[in-house]
Protein backbone atom coordinates (compact mmCIF):
# COMPACT_ATOMS: atom_id res chain seq x y z
CA UNK A 1 0.00 0.00 0.00
CA UNK A 2 1.07 3.86 -1.09
CA UNK A 3 2.40 5.36 2.30
CA UNK A 4 0.73 8.95 2.32
CA UNK A 5 3.44 11.62 2.89
CA UNK A 6 2.71 13.56 6.56
CA UNK A 7 1.89 17.28 5.26
CA UNK A 8 3.42 19.88 7.44
CA UNK A 9 0.61 20.46 9.56
CA UNK A 10 -0.56 17.08 10.72
CA UNK A 11 -1.19 17.19 14.30
CA UNK A 12 0.93 14.56 16.44
CA UNK A 13 -0.96 11.83 17.34
CA UNK A 14 -0.88 12.38 21.55
CA UNK A 15 -2.21 15.96 20.72
CA UNK A 16 -4.88 16.25 22.89
CA UNK A 17 -2.82 14.23 26.19
CA UNK A 18 -0.21 16.95 25.73
CA UNK A 19 -1.26 19.66 28.36
CA UNK A 20 1.44 22.01 30.06
CA UNK A 21 1.74 24.73 31.95
CA UNK A 22 3.15 27.13 28.54
CA UNK A 23 5.71 30.23 29.14
CA UNK A 24 4.39 32.93 27.01
CA UNK A 25 6.32 36.03 26.00
CA UNK A 26 4.29 39.34 24.69
CA UNK A 27 7.13 41.77 23.46
CA UNK A 28 7.28 43.93 20.59
CA UNK A 29 7.43 47.81 20.22
CA UNK A 30 3.17 47.64 19.62
CA UNK A 31 -0.26 47.89 22.25
CA UNK A 32 -1.61 45.37 23.68
CA UNK A 33 1.47 43.38 25.34
CA UNK A 34 0.14 43.77 28.50
CA UNK A 35 -3.18 44.24 27.85
CA UNK A 36 -3.51 40.54 26.04
CA UNK A 37 -2.03 39.46 29.36
CA UNK A 38 -4.69 40.67 31.34
CA UNK A 39 -7.59 39.14 28.71
CA UNK A 40 -5.76 35.71 29.75
CA UNK A 41 -6.26 36.72 33.02
CA UNK A 42 -9.69 37.46 32.55
CA UNK A 43 -10.38 34.35 30.99
CA UNK A 44 -7.83 32.36 33.21
CA UNK A 45 -10.42 33.56 36.24
CA UNK A 46 -13.52 33.46 34.34
CA UNK A 47 -12.63 29.56 34.63
CA UNK A 48 -12.03 29.65 38.02
CA UNK A 49 -8.11 29.48 37.71
CA UNK A 50 -6.20 31.23 40.47
CA UNK A 51 -3.58 33.77 39.39
CA UNK A 52 -1.94 36.90 40.15
CA UNK A 53 0.44 39.62 39.13
CA UNK A 54 3.27 41.43 39.76
CA UNK A 55 3.80 44.29 37.70
CA UNK A 56 7.65 45.61 37.58
CA UNK A 57 7.27 49.33 36.32
CA UNK A 58 3.75 50.31 37.07
CA UNK A 59 3.34 52.31 40.05
CA UNK A 60 1.60 51.17 43.50
CA UNK A 61 0.76 54.34 43.95
CA UNK A 62 -1.31 55.30 40.91
CA UNK A 63 -4.65 53.68 39.51
CA UNK A 64 -4.94 51.53 36.98
CA UNK A 65 -7.77 50.37 34.78
CA UNK A 66 -6.65 47.15 35.36
CA UNK A 67 -5.77 47.36 38.80
CA UNK A 68 -9.16 48.54 39.26
CA UNK A 69 -10.39 45.74 37.66
CA UNK A 70 -8.25 43.22 39.20
CA UNK A 71 -9.59 44.74 42.59
CA UNK A 72 -13.20 44.14 41.79
CA UNK A 73 -12.49 40.46 40.80
CA UNK A 74 -10.15 39.91 44.26
CA UNK A 75 -7.44 39.04 41.56
CA UNK A 76 -3.98 40.12 43.37
CA UNK A 77 -1.56 42.49 41.71
CA UNK A 78 1.59 43.27 42.88
CA UNK A 79 3.36 46.40 42.07
CA UNK A 80 7.21 46.75 42.22
CA UNK A 81 8.09 50.10 40.47
CA UNK A 82 7.87 53.50 41.01
CA UNK A 83 5.61 54.22 37.33
CA UNK A 84 8.01 55.35 34.77
CA UNK A 85 11.93 54.63 35.36
CA UNK A 86 13.08 56.35 32.63
CA UNK A 87 12.12 59.84 34.58
CA UNK A 88 13.82 58.78 37.83
CA UNK A 89 16.82 60.21 39.39
CA UNK A 90 17.52 57.69 41.56
CA UNK A 91 17.92 54.53 40.00
CA UNK A 92 19.16 52.32 43.32
CA UNK A 93 15.32 52.41 44.19
CA UNK A 94 14.18 51.47 40.95
CA UNK A 95 16.43 48.49 40.96
CA UNK A 96 15.85 47.74 44.79
CA UNK A 97 11.96 47.32 43.59
CA UNK A 98 12.62 45.46 40.58
CA UNK A 99 14.71 42.51 42.71
CA UNK A 100 12.10 42.76 45.54
CA UNK A 101 9.13 42.37 43.12
CA UNK A 102 11.66 39.01 41.66
CA UNK A 103 11.55 37.67 44.87
CA UNK A 104 7.77 37.68 44.81
CA UNK A 105 7.73 36.24 41.76
CA UNK A 106 9.65 33.67 42.25
CA UNK A 107 7.73 32.48 45.88
CA UNK A 108 4.71 33.01 44.11
CA UNK A 109 5.68 30.65 41.20
CA UNK A 110 7.35 28.00 43.31
CA UNK A 111 4.11 27.94 45.49
CA UNK A 112 2.39 25.82 43.23
CA UNK A 113 -1.06 27.94 44.55
CA UNK A 114 -1.80 29.31 40.70
CA UNK A 115 -2.73 28.40 37.25
CA UNK A 116 -1.26 31.18 35.54
CA UNK A 117 0.96 34.10 36.73
CA UNK A 118 2.05 37.13 34.95
CA UNK A 119 5.16 38.71 35.19
CA UNK A 120 4.41 42.22 33.56
CA UNK A 121 7.04 44.44 32.16
CA UNK A 122 9.95 42.29 33.62
CA UNK A 123 11.70 42.87 30.24
CA UNK A 124 12.73 45.90 31.56
CA UNK A 125 14.70 45.12 34.41
CA UNK A 126 15.76 42.18 33.07
CA UNK A 127 17.28 44.39 30.41
CA UNK A 128 18.82 46.74 32.93
CA UNK A 129 20.55 43.71 34.25
CA UNK A 130 18.46 44.04 37.76
CA UNK A 131 17.26 41.20 37.57
CA UNK A 132 19.47 38.08 36.00
CA UNK A 133 18.07 36.55 32.94
CA UNK A 134 19.42 33.45 33.79
CA UNK A 135 17.91 32.80 37.13
CA UNK A 136 14.87 33.84 35.52
CA UNK A 137 15.35 31.42 32.63
CA UNK A 138 16.29 28.86 35.57
CA UNK A 139 13.06 29.47 37.92
CA UNK A 140 10.87 28.91 34.22
CA UNK A 141 12.41 25.80 33.44
CA UNK A 142 11.61 24.26 37.01
CA UNK A 143 8.09 25.86 37.64
CA UNK A 144 5.00 23.38 38.45
CA UNK A 145 4.39 21.83 35.28
CA UNK A 146 0.83 23.24 34.77
CA UNK A 147 0.99 26.88 35.49
CA UNK A 148 1.11 29.57 32.69
CA UNK A 149 3.67 32.05 33.51
CA UNK A 150 3.27 35.34 30.90
CA UNK A 151 6.27 37.61 30.52
CA UNK A 152 5.58 40.97 28.64
CA UNK A 153 8.12 44.09 27.80
CA UNK A 154 9.57 45.49 25.19
CA UNK A 155 13.23 43.79 23.67
CA UNK A 156 12.41 40.23 25.52
CA UNK A 157 16.07 39.13 25.96
CA UNK A 158 16.96 35.62 23.52
CA UNK A 159 17.58 33.44 26.79
CA UNK A 160 13.39 34.06 27.71
CA UNK A 161 12.37 33.97 23.35
CA UNK A 162 14.41 30.66 23.85
CA UNK A 163 12.99 29.65 26.99
CA UNK A 164 9.44 30.45 25.41
CA UNK A 165 6.44 28.25 24.17
CA UNK A 166 5.26 30.81 22.56
CA UNK A 167 5.82 34.38 21.63
CA UNK A 168 4.12 36.89 20.06
CA UNK A 169 5.63 40.18 18.37
CA UNK A 170 2.66 43.25 19.06
CA UNK A 171 4.03 45.63 16.25
CA UNK A 172 2.68 49.18 15.96
CA UNK A 173 1.48 49.81 12.61
CA UNK A 174 -0.46 52.79 13.33
CA UNK A 175 -0.40 55.18 16.49
CA UNK A 176 -3.00 57.84 17.59
CA UNK A 177 -0.34 59.82 19.58
CA UNK A 178 2.59 59.73 16.74
CA UNK A 179 -0.16 60.34 13.93
CA UNK A 180 -2.68 62.75 15.66
CA UNK A 181 -1.62 64.16 18.86
CA UNK A 182 -3.91 62.30 20.80
CA UNK A 183 -2.84 60.90 24.13
CA UNK A 184 -3.15 57.43 26.06
CA UNK A 185 -7.08 56.85 26.30
CA UNK A 186 -8.27 56.43 29.78
CA UNK A 187 -10.00 52.73 30.27
CA UNK A 188 -8.62 51.25 27.02
CA UNK A 189 -4.94 52.13 27.45
CA UNK A 190 -3.86 52.08 31.28
CA UNK B 1 16.01 85.42 19.87
CA UNK B 2 16.83 81.94 18.17
CA UNK B 3 14.20 79.43 17.66
CA UNK B 4 14.23 76.01 18.36
CA UNK B 5 13.29 73.93 15.72
CA UNK B 6 10.51 71.35 16.84
CA UNK B 7 11.58 68.01 17.37
CA UNK B 8 10.00 65.13 15.59
CA UNK B 9 8.36 63.51 19.11
CA UNK B 10 7.29 67.12 20.59
CA UNK B 11 3.54 66.79 21.86
CA UNK B 12 1.05 69.20 20.17
CA UNK B 13 0.61 71.86 22.78
CA UNK B 14 -3.16 70.65 23.09
CA UNK B 15 -2.34 66.89 23.79
CA UNK B 16 -4.32 67.01 27.38
CA UNK B 17 -7.29 68.36 25.40
CA UNK B 18 -7.30 66.05 22.74
CA UNK B 19 -9.52 62.78 23.97
CA UNK B 20 -12.06 61.25 21.56
CA UNK B 21 -12.79 57.89 21.39
CA UNK B 22 -10.60 55.80 19.53
CA UNK B 23 -11.23 53.04 16.51
CA UNK B 24 -8.41 50.28 17.23
CA UNK B 25 -7.68 47.36 15.05
CA UNK B 26 -5.72 44.45 16.37
CA UNK B 27 -4.77 41.78 13.18
CA UNK B 28 -2.26 39.57 12.54
CA UNK B 29 -1.54 36.06 12.30
CA UNK B 30 -0.57 35.98 16.39
CA UNK B 31 -2.10 35.85 19.21
CA UNK B 32 -3.36 38.22 21.46
CA UNK B 33 -5.63 40.05 18.95
CA UNK B 34 -8.99 39.46 20.70
CA UNK B 35 -7.31 38.30 24.14
CA UNK B 36 -6.12 41.81 24.31
CA UNK B 37 -9.59 43.31 23.35
CA UNK B 38 -10.79 41.52 25.70
CA UNK B 39 -8.17 43.17 28.37
CA UNK B 40 -9.53 46.75 26.85
CA UNK B 41 -12.50 46.06 28.03
CA UNK B 42 -11.54 44.29 31.64
CA UNK B 43 -9.85 47.85 31.90
CA UNK B 44 -12.44 49.88 30.90
CA UNK B 45 -15.02 47.65 33.30
CA UNK B 46 -12.42 48.34 36.18
CA UNK B 47 -13.34 52.03 35.43
CA UNK B 48 -17.12 52.12 35.82
CA UNK B 49 -17.38 51.92 31.77
CA UNK B 50 -19.99 50.56 30.11
CA UNK B 51 -18.57 48.19 27.37
CA UNK B 52 -19.86 45.27 25.33
CA UNK B 53 -19.00 42.77 22.64
CA UNK B 54 -20.44 41.06 19.64
CA UNK B 55 -18.39 38.16 18.52
CA UNK B 56 -18.69 37.20 14.61
CA UNK B 57 -17.05 33.93 14.88
CA UNK B 58 -17.13 32.02 18.20
CA UNK B 59 -20.52 29.92 18.66
CA UNK B 60 -23.32 30.86 20.96
CA UNK B 61 -23.16 27.40 22.01
CA UNK B 62 -19.83 26.66 23.25
CA UNK B 63 -18.85 28.14 26.43
CA UNK B 64 -14.94 30.27 26.00
CA UNK B 65 -13.04 31.58 29.01
CA UNK B 66 -13.94 35.22 28.11
CA UNK B 67 -17.57 34.56 28.07
CA UNK B 68 -17.75 32.71 30.98
CA UNK B 69 -15.74 35.82 33.06
CA UNK B 70 -18.15 38.27 31.20
CA UNK B 71 -21.14 36.65 32.76
CA UNK B 72 -19.74 36.80 36.05
CA UNK B 73 -19.19 40.58 35.34
CA UNK B 74 -22.24 41.42 33.46
CA UNK B 75 -20.88 42.66 30.14
CA UNK B 76 -23.05 41.75 27.49
CA UNK B 77 -20.89 38.83 24.90
CA UNK B 78 -23.64 38.51 21.78
CA UNK B 79 -22.16 35.55 19.48
CA UNK B 80 -23.42 35.24 16.13
CA UNK B 81 -21.30 32.88 14.68
CA UNK B 82 -21.19 29.36 14.95
CA UNK B 83 -17.66 28.40 15.54
CA UNK B 84 -15.21 28.12 12.66
CA UNK B 85 -16.78 28.91 9.70
CA UNK B 86 -14.36 27.14 7.34
CA UNK B 87 -15.52 23.49 8.74
CA UNK B 88 -19.13 24.60 7.66
CA UNK B 89 -21.40 23.15 5.38
CA UNK B 90 -23.68 25.85 4.63
CA UNK B 91 -22.05 28.80 4.90
CA UNK B 92 -25.08 30.85 3.87
CA UNK B 93 -26.41 30.29 7.77
CA UNK B 94 -23.04 31.91 8.45
CA UNK B 95 -23.26 34.42 6.42
CA UNK B 96 -27.16 35.36 7.68
CA UNK B 97 -25.36 35.25 11.47
CA UNK B 98 -22.69 37.57 10.23
CA UNK B 99 -25.06 39.72 9.15
CA UNK B 100 -27.38 39.78 11.69
CA UNK B 101 -24.30 39.91 14.27
CA UNK B 102 -23.61 43.28 12.35
CA UNK B 103 -27.21 44.93 12.81
CA UNK B 104 -26.60 43.95 16.62
CA UNK B 105 -23.33 46.05 16.38
CA UNK B 106 -24.91 49.30 14.38
CA UNK B 107 -27.25 49.62 16.93
CA UNK B 108 -25.46 48.95 19.62
CA UNK B 109 -22.85 51.32 18.32
CA UNK B 110 -25.71 54.10 17.35
CA UNK B 111 -27.08 53.71 20.78
CA UNK B 112 -24.56 56.34 22.61
CA UNK B 113 -25.32 53.92 25.75
CA UNK B 114 -21.22 52.64 25.61
CA UNK B 115 -18.10 53.42 26.38
CA UNK B 116 -16.47 50.88 24.36
CA UNK B 117 -16.94 48.06 21.77
CA UNK B 118 -15.87 45.13 20.71
CA UNK B 119 -16.53 43.40 17.14
CA UNK B 120 -14.58 40.00 17.85
CA UNK B 121 -12.99 38.69 14.91
CA UNK B 122 -15.29 41.31 12.32
CA UNK B 123 -12.59 41.41 9.62
CA UNK B 124 -13.36 37.38 8.53
CA UNK B 125 -17.09 38.06 7.25
CA UNK B 126 -15.83 41.76 6.27
CA UNK B 127 -13.27 39.64 3.86
CA UNK B 128 -15.99 37.30 2.65
CA UNK B 129 -17.94 39.93 1.69
CA UNK B 130 -21.07 38.79 4.09
CA UNK B 131 -20.18 42.40 5.64
CA UNK B 132 -19.87 45.41 3.38
CA UNK B 133 -15.95 46.73 4.02
CA UNK B 134 -17.51 50.59 3.31
CA UNK B 135 -20.75 50.46 5.10
CA UNK B 136 -18.55 49.63 8.30
CA UNK B 137 -16.39 52.31 7.98
CA UNK B 138 -19.00 54.82 7.43
CA UNK B 139 -20.47 53.55 11.01
CA UNK B 140 -16.89 54.06 12.56
CA UNK B 141 -16.62 57.48 11.04
CA UNK B 142 -20.13 58.36 12.11
CA UNK B 143 -20.01 56.58 15.42
CA UNK B 144 -20.65 58.51 18.79
CA UNK B 145 -17.00 60.67 19.79
CA UNK B 146 -16.04 59.22 22.59
CA UNK B 147 -17.12 55.84 21.84
CA UNK B 148 -13.98 53.23 21.68
CA UNK B 149 -14.64 50.51 19.12
CA UNK B 150 -12.10 47.42 18.72
CA UNK B 151 -12.19 45.42 15.48
CA UNK B 152 -10.06 42.34 15.40
CA UNK B 153 -9.14 39.03 13.31
CA UNK B 154 -6.53 38.14 10.85
CA UNK B 155 -5.98 40.24 7.62
CA UNK B 156 -7.95 43.11 8.03
CA UNK B 157 -9.04 45.22 5.23
CA UNK B 158 -7.27 48.22 3.86
CA UNK B 159 -10.50 50.14 4.25
CA UNK B 160 -10.23 49.25 8.06
CA UNK B 161 -6.48 50.04 8.20
CA UNK B 162 -7.16 53.38 6.97
CA UNK B 163 -10.19 54.67 8.93
CA UNK B 164 -8.66 53.22 12.67
CA UNK B 165 -6.68 55.34 14.67
CA UNK B 166 -4.68 52.57 16.63
CA UNK B 167 -3.36 49.47 14.56
CA UNK B 168 -0.69 46.47 15.95
CA UNK B 169 -0.19 43.90 14.09
CA UNK B 170 0.13 40.50 16.51
CA UNK B 171 2.91 38.38 15.02
CA UNK B 172 3.70 34.80 15.61
CA UNK B 173 7.36 34.05 16.44
CA UNK B 174 6.79 31.24 18.26
CA UNK B 175 4.39 28.63 19.10
CA UNK B 176 3.41 25.61 21.33
CA UNK B 177 1.45 23.84 18.31
CA UNK B 178 3.61 23.91 16.08
CA UNK B 179 6.90 23.65 17.39
CA UNK B 180 5.81 21.08 20.27
CA UNK B 181 2.71 19.86 19.68
CA UNK B 182 0.96 21.50 22.35
CA UNK B 183 -2.63 21.98 21.84
CA UNK B 184 -4.65 25.17 22.95
CA UNK B 185 -4.82 25.62 26.36
CA UNK B 186 -8.11 26.39 28.75
CA UNK B 187 -7.95 29.81 30.55
CA UNK B 188 -5.80 30.95 28.22
CA UNK B 189 -5.77 30.99 25.00
CA UNK B 190 -9.79 30.34 24.93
Amino acid sequence: MPKTAPTKFTPPPNLKKVRKGLVIVNTGNGKGKSTAAFGMMLRAWGRGMNTMAVQFIKSEKSRYGEQMAAEKLDIEIISSGRGFTWTSKDLSEDEAMAKHGWEIAKEKINSGDYHLILLDEITYPVSYGWIDVNEVVEVLQNKPEMLHVVLTGRDAEPELIEVADLVTEMKEIKHPYADQGIPAQKGVEF
